[in-house]
């Protein structure tokens, strides 16, 4: 099979990380990033790879099938249309855009264009939220009742001195940084969210943006998702709890300083009481980049909607602007 | 010195836990329950004490200079009131009556009469919660910014036939049953509430009351405290995390079946990065009850306010007849 | 059916466990005890049950099918003796005898007298032992290599003036009262061991009896056992782990002040590494006495030979006795 | 202040290791190593540094006043004793030799020519070691009465065709790699051991040396060490426990892959029951060899005697050879 062609549009942490993640099914042939010598190091790593600056270039370039966008916030929906004008297959990191107005239209425009385009939400694809997952569907733990999660770090020093820090980069803080994967994973397993209450504020970091978001939110059917994100967690943490009738799934752990990846599950029994309880832990790398990447590729090959899409990143922006709104924060402006 | 004569009106669980954690200053002198032989079976415990099925007669009792009122809820606040004209010191047990216009003039009665009033808040009396508060105190957590809590066991077969899915005699489900423990916790750390969001709902139970609360409350400088009481909880979790400028205190488990009881401190260090983590563990029986009365008996000697008095309970009631309306439970019809 | 009629002969703790274990097939027809206080109130507990001093007559009771002999150490194989030769069946707690010798002979007029003996080394069935075992029946382990194992407790005041501390009603110390479950428990798992090491000692407690024992067994084929019981432990423990040349198996605590038990497989992957990693805790209440007992109760049924026997008590008294003489302790003289 | 100057011989990773735990004091003047390539990869990361495949060049360099020495086990002691006698300080790894005879006349040699001699074993570096050893040395633990402790790890794919398979360049396996830091942690605490028994064997590795070695070692007066070294072991685990009349200190994890380091101290009180339990985490970057480092700069301006010297690599060397010797094991031939 041939293997597809790749642009990664952005070269820092994230664009490395998915450079390394392609697996078989496709090779990197360009790189870009405004930093000349960030694309050269990252195009060093793959034979013929070429290194640019300019990111229409990239999209642009007829061997390449996929784009990888993985830029600051700032231009992640410009170079995704971009993309899907020149007709690429487009994995943006999330949050996909600063807001969810910056998406407006892209969706049509990927169908006009018979292009996929898949949100880089990768959290879905961590081996303990994948089979926490697998037991909801399979039924095992009734009806869900409400999620409860919990994800932070306690930054480092000049946090509020990084380019997070400045909405006109970044689209805001804490809520817009690790808060789309909390909102993301809440909605992959509750559905979408019809009330939206929640508060974000600026505790520590002296920056312009949020360090906490606190988001309580319902579905149609009153199951509440309880949210809560931080970049002054201080020690660094992620839990997300999931009850249902019949019983409770708590993950915890990302791996590295997150703590080892487990997932727990509580089956309760007919006479109640202490529940029956299982663990599965992880200790091993994390391989959700690799994972979600092979699932687009799959995704292109099926022409298939990716599980994660466009419309995924515009729910969980809308919930994001409509708690800054009513905490004050006007990054719009 | 004299022991202080006590009646306990109200002998099932918590009336007999009171009894045993009276301490050498008091002595149990009459034990009130509807339930004749209730009241016979914990008068037997104490030498000289004895047994009425109707409260007024114990707290009318001259040998009586302290009443425990540990009754359903729907007679909480009046047993108080009568214990009080009665010209004697009350402990009424959490949550102090159905909802705050119950204790409307109650803290004005007990002042014209010359009586103290100490509503049981054992949780703040646990040892994690005790050490917790003294680091507080001490400054060295800095200011704070958040809190964040959650409390919930898993009920049992028969639960929603208990008297506490009756709001009649309960006033409302597990954000007046569990709840206050919270409500009071988070404003002992961070003072009044200014706004208060959040949503009770019905899950599971049968019952026309509900069985998880969620809470998002704001000092008036936006202090968040975040909390989540719930019988749905499956596997008992009792956590409590304080959130300052310098570091952040953990508690954990109250003993029993909420696992052993823990405070870890997590210490900013200048540098960041992870933080001096160290931890303290209470393996050994709780000992809340016995060291709330003996402050309580202290109060008494030196004629001092307690630390957790009416007040306290109407601004916890306040905030759950709040959610209460907003979530559109009408207790009080 | 008819439910068998037993007889309990020592009515204290255990004996009462044992009482509460019986389970539908069996009832409790006498009780006897030195003291007599002791004997009647368990008798209480059972309709028609009788209370008597003299165990002779607890055995030669013709409504008694099985005794369970639940007495300090140094009654064990004596009443053993008696039931077997009153043809009954027989369930004596471990370790059986105060020294092997106290044991010869037992089997064969057990055989004789064509009734079952049964050693209640009741660890065996515990869930996570019981899992254990099922895992390493299964394959999965691969072959066993070694096992690791400690068991301990802290003791508490005045323990070195109770029964266990004199060597003439116990046989010795801490080593024949926790060790016999750890050698126990290695023989199930490993088969006979063919060298013994070790050493017992007493460091703590002012007793002629050791409080810790350290053992290094090894079997024909050189698997060993690595096993330390304490009552020096300060926090009690119960560590039993497995190491297979395929994964390995961690068993840990035994519910009440030993921890939650739990048992977690470590599976070893072809590319090694980090194992794959699952967890089972057992938060519900011990049901070892019970389970053990119906086995029992098949046992007779069946004319089945006990899984643990009284070849077992005796194989690990001989450990014992070897590991007592080469410490210098005399306890035969 | 004069920075020493410093050679590494031996540039893997310990070596690598001990470049960037040098500190302010001293400077790295010369790298040698037999592959030239490692060498001067890391003589580049120090300006000035020279590489050199000949370790004689590097000790008898006149820039040179401390030799660290980070070869296979072959040739430390050869080294060692050359860069005594070029009149160099010398660190060298664990276990200094392959045996105890490779040191024999070390010591003497050292004192004549006035250079100091001390031996890796930064395991007694580490935090929660150190800060255990302090609160032994308190007297708060009280007099010790044994230790235990576990440390393994579970190898990788062809670990049995490393030169640790290798008798002629390692001395031996399990026993002679991870087994010299149980034994020297347990004298450190403990002191001399009169007493040596225990067993090493090669259960899972195709190789002829041992995987898994079991130690009982017996000080004068009869305190025992009981410790496990394993490359079988599948988790990785570092356990180190010591207890005293009046408590226990737990040391778990070294950080990485081992869990993060951990101290747990189990205060017993008067009332004995469940000990006072305080816990220390150190979830920072091991620091050990920095602080090793540093402690030796001061050793040499101070013309101190090491800590940890050759004599007790001696005495560690000679545990393991009595068990080589008594397993079967003869590596000396």
């Amino acid at each position: 099979m041939n293997r597809l062609g790749v642009a990664i549009v952005g070269c820092g942490l994230i664009g490395q990380k998915r450079a390394q993640a392609l697996g078989d099914a496709a090779r990197l042939v360009v790189c870009a990033d405004v930093a000349k010598d960030r694309a050269e190091r990252l195009a060093a790593s793959a034979p013929g790879c070429t290194a640019v600056t300019d990111w229409t270039v990239a999209v642009n370039d007829p061997a390449v099938s996929v784009v990888l966008v993985a830029t600051l916030h700032d231009s992640l929906a410009e170079i995704t249309r971009g993309a899907i004008e020149a007709g690429k297959h487009v994995l943006v990191e999330k949050p996909a855009a600063r807001n969810a107005a910056e998406l407006a239209g892209l969706a049509e425009l990927a169908a006009q264009k018979g292009v996929l385009v898949r949100v880089g939400f990768n959290h879905r694809y961590h081996r303990a939220l994948q089979k926490a997952y697998a037991i909801v569907q399979s039924g095992d733990l009734g009806p869900l009742m409400f999620l409860r999660a919990r994800y932070g770090h306690g930054g480092r020093v000049g946090y509020d001195r990084e380019w997070r820090a400045d909405p006109a980069k970044s689209g805001g803080g804490e809520l817009i940084d690790q808060g789309p994967h909390l909102i993301d994973l809440a909605r992959w397993f509750l559905g979408d969210f019809a009330e939206v209450d929640g508060f974000a504020a600026t505790y520590y970091w002296d920056m312009p943006v949020d360090d906490n978001g606190f988001l309580l939110l319902k579905t149609a059917s009153r199951q509440v998702a309880f949210l809560h994100a931080s970049c002054t967690e201080w020690k660094n943490t992620f839990s997300f709890e999931i009850y249902g009738r019949d019983g409770k799934l708590d993950i915890s752990g990302l791996g590295g300083s997150y703590g080892v990846e487990r997932l727990t599950y509580y089956k309760m029994l007919p006479e109640m009481g202490p529940p029956e309880t299982t663990s599965w832990e992880y200790p091993m790398a994390d391989n959700s980049w690799r994972v979600e990447f092979a699932e687009f590729v799959e995704d292109i090959r099926l022409g298939r909607q990716p599980a994660a899409g466009l419309g995924d990143a515009v729910a969980a922006l809308a919930i994001i602007d409509k708690i800054y709104k009513v905490s004050g924060y006007d990054h719009h402006a």
